[in-house]
């Protein structure tokens, strides 16, 4: 973006808007890129947005529209009536006017049916029937098919018979008489093959294809591994239901990161994936209470440790003071460990086969941070505790070596523990994203104590 | 994926890699998409590869050789010699061929270069000059342009000309005799118009583009926002110098959300982008023990409140016992608000704007965590410190209710510091996701003492 120019232009628009000019902001609105329109319109008062969408053709009404938030979508069918806004819909990306669809109230899908066509009623309605996850759940019908027994020419003039009202173009899929997709071929091909050759000649056969029911997550990395514009659905009849685009699968690929980020926080994901405003602070609340009180409540294992050696600590009262210490070292070295590892498994850099070069690696970089922390803990043993009462049997510096090799053994075992815990998640056939940071931190708690109080009694008692 | 179909064609191609049946397994390749065919061959023995890529045409050959991964590149082109890799060289897509051309030495680049055309010389060396994390450090020069005084015909009739050599053409791109970028069009654009049609009638010219030295991930966050399927670079002078395509926004998005995670967890991003196996112990060590270390230290402060409070603990040893399950919960909580909050900013869902909302909303949510965390730390402490000797002044219930309240206000602070500190390193210029989390536990464990030692000051003595 030049950003003089675009600076210009923005300032030259909210003239036209604060004036409330539409006719000459509408002459710029459309030569601007359709995102940039919507950034404009979003923030008009809904009158005046009605106004200015009223300069615009009803297909470009429905581009707009698509590309409205559903909250807007809604605001302007509420105020248009269903009547009005059934022009609008008519031209709405299929997909996103599905989306809407569920959105209404039972009611409102009732009043708006009768004013589209048989075509697009039936459209809205099967689209509208599978479940949001799948790939029939945000699959678009705006494709083109052309026949294998048509010329490459014949081809071309079907598409530009069908084209106007598709948003994107690129790929051209081949059905049949029935709508059973044998292949596909690209607007590329058609172009420069000969114009009399036979599309049988330049269809791919063997390709990428994606059915109804499944997965989206499935389907974006399929998009992703084939480096595809778009993937073509099918039913269980072999029949083209849809094609999910890459903008599609990009959103879906943020969806999921998400959710693995939120998992790994032990946050439990939402299949509606709100924003984080739209989402109500009640259902907040019941995504990050459930672990966190589960861990409360598994953190009676560490409070019968600590309880086991009440004495120790009396008797000896700087253990209590590194305690927490000890624990904390563990949960940020195995956390560590643990993204580390979740992420390269999502990106397909290490799989279960690898456990051992793993482990391996994990074992000799825990030893190396397990030496520096160690030697700081002693070190800040050495300085806080400095001039402390302690009974005499014992020397500070022997206190702190021993609490210090204890530290060292747990940043060792909390390592380990962080890198095998997703690879055993996983191979139990979970998602490794689940071996959540206040899991881990709350089993190396348990490890810690014990590994703490182990040294402490081997070497002060 | 029809599974049956597939795994009883994979059968088929072990079989015959097996019986090293060349001819026949490259008669069942070529039906097949390159990244299904890549991934067959790069199993092989160099020498049996060599013979099987002997099958294939030098386009084909480039097209698959540029989805190898880099180090089977260099392994052929070392194996292959200058000369014979050349052909196949010649024909990788622009961008791929450039980063293997980076990654050879400088011997080897100049032993390759006498074997180039002067065009593929020129584009590799200049493609090769911009850096990794620019907008021309992943750019294409595989795009098809056109002139704006062509017709529609004519504009068909050169992308028919320029096309073969290209990976991927739905835009064409308009540009003037010194390459200077006025627009785009797209083939479908092309087709539907008059054939006798101008150009310029056709072209759009308000459209997103990138500038070479723009940094990546910018450019993939404008491929999102448009839904572009690519995006036109140009240099200083206004020229189209190549184009990022949306498989390697995708690419950019996963770098991006790796290096968020890493940061996160407190481990230094390196900008190698190495996958885990790659990544030598040496370097994971040192990407993990800087904030590890650095919040060793920074515990100073936290082991200096616990000395303060020593004689507290001497002589109310219970105190001793709680002291880490406060500090934990508040980590817990703590960087659950701050992943909801880094995540939100990240996709673009909140703003600085916003932090009013985003605080209100964390201190509704705050409550009632801490109200259910409260509740379960004084069943906790009332179940596992059940007949533990306690001064007679003091009854458990008392002492269970002080430390249940002390945890509770810990829930609320921490939560309110994960939420609050990604907006203040935000606000600041930094990147929200260094607010990471073994930072915030950190950071709450020190308020989370003075608060615990605070009540308990205040209540027991």
């Amino acid at each position: 973006m030049l950003t003089a120019e675009t600076t210009q232009k923005n300032m030259v628009i909210e003239g036209l808007v604060a004036s409330k000019e539409w006719e000459a902001l509408v002459a710029i609105l459309k030569k601007m890129p359709v995102v940039d329109i919507v950034e404009v319109l979003r923030d008009l008062d809904l009158p005046d947005l009605i106004e200015v969408l009223g300069f615009f053709s009803s297909e470009e009404q429905g581009i707009i529209v698509s590309d409205f938030d559903l909250e807007l979508q809604e605001e302007l069918y509420k105020k248009l009536g269903p009547k009005n806004f059934a022009s609008i819909f008519l031209y709405m990306a299929s997909d996103l006017r599905a989306d809407l669809y569920q959105e209404l109230d039972r009611e409102d899908q009732l009043k708006l049916l009768p004013y589209l066509d048989k075509k697009t009623r039936e459209n809205v309605i099967r689209l509208s029937s599978y479940e949001p996850e799948t790939a029939g759940g945000i699959m678009s019908t705006d494709f083109a098919t052309i026949m294998g027994d048509m010329t490459a020419s014949q081809a071309i003039e079907k598409v530009r018979r069908d084209a106007p009202s598709r948003k994107m173009i690129y790929y051209v899929y081949v059905v049949d008489n029935d709508m059973k997709l044998h292949g596909f071929t690209t607007l590329k091909d058609l172009i420069m093959a000969d114009p009399d050759a036979s599309i049988w000649d330049i269809v791919y056969k063997d390709f990428a294809r994606a059915e109804v029911d499944e997965d989206r997550e499935t389907v974006a990395a399929r998009i992703e591994k084939y480096d595809l514009v778009a993937i073509p659905v099918i039913n269980k009849y072999g029949q083209l239901a849809g094609i999910v685009r890459h903008d599609d699968a990009i959103e879906v690929i943020q969806a999921e990161q998400t959710e693995d980020m939120e998992k790994f926080m032990g946050i439990l994901p939402d299949d509606d994936g709100l924003d984080y405003p739209e989402t109500g602070v009640l259902l907040h609340f019941r995504k990050r209470i459930t672990w966190v009180a589960s861990l409360a409540i598994i953190g009676v294992i560490s409070g019968m440790i600590i309880h086991r050696f009440e004495e120790a600590m009396s008797a000896l009262i700087i253990l209590a003071l590194y305690m927490p210490m000890v624990a904390d070292s563990g949960g940020n070295v195995g956390s560590q460990a643990a993204t580390v590892v979740i992420r390269a498994i999502a990106l397909g850099q290490i799989s279960l086969r690898d456990w051992f070069m793993i482990l391996f690696k994990e074992a000799r970089i825990a030893l190396m941070l397990s030496v520096v922390l160690g030697i700081i803990a002693f070190g800040k043993i050495l300085f806080l505790s400095w001039g402390m009462a302690i009974p005499e049997q014992y020397s500070l510096y022997f206190l702190a070596f021993g609490i210090a090799l204890a530290l060292s053994l747990q940043v060792i075992t909390a390592t380990m523990i962080g890198a095998a815990l997703p690879l055993i998640v996983k191979r139990l056939g979970g998602d490794p994203a689940v071996a959540a940071s206040p899991a881990i931190t709350t089993l190396v708690d348990i490890t810690g104590l014990l590994i703490y109080f182990g040294v402490a009694v081997l070497l002060f008692f």
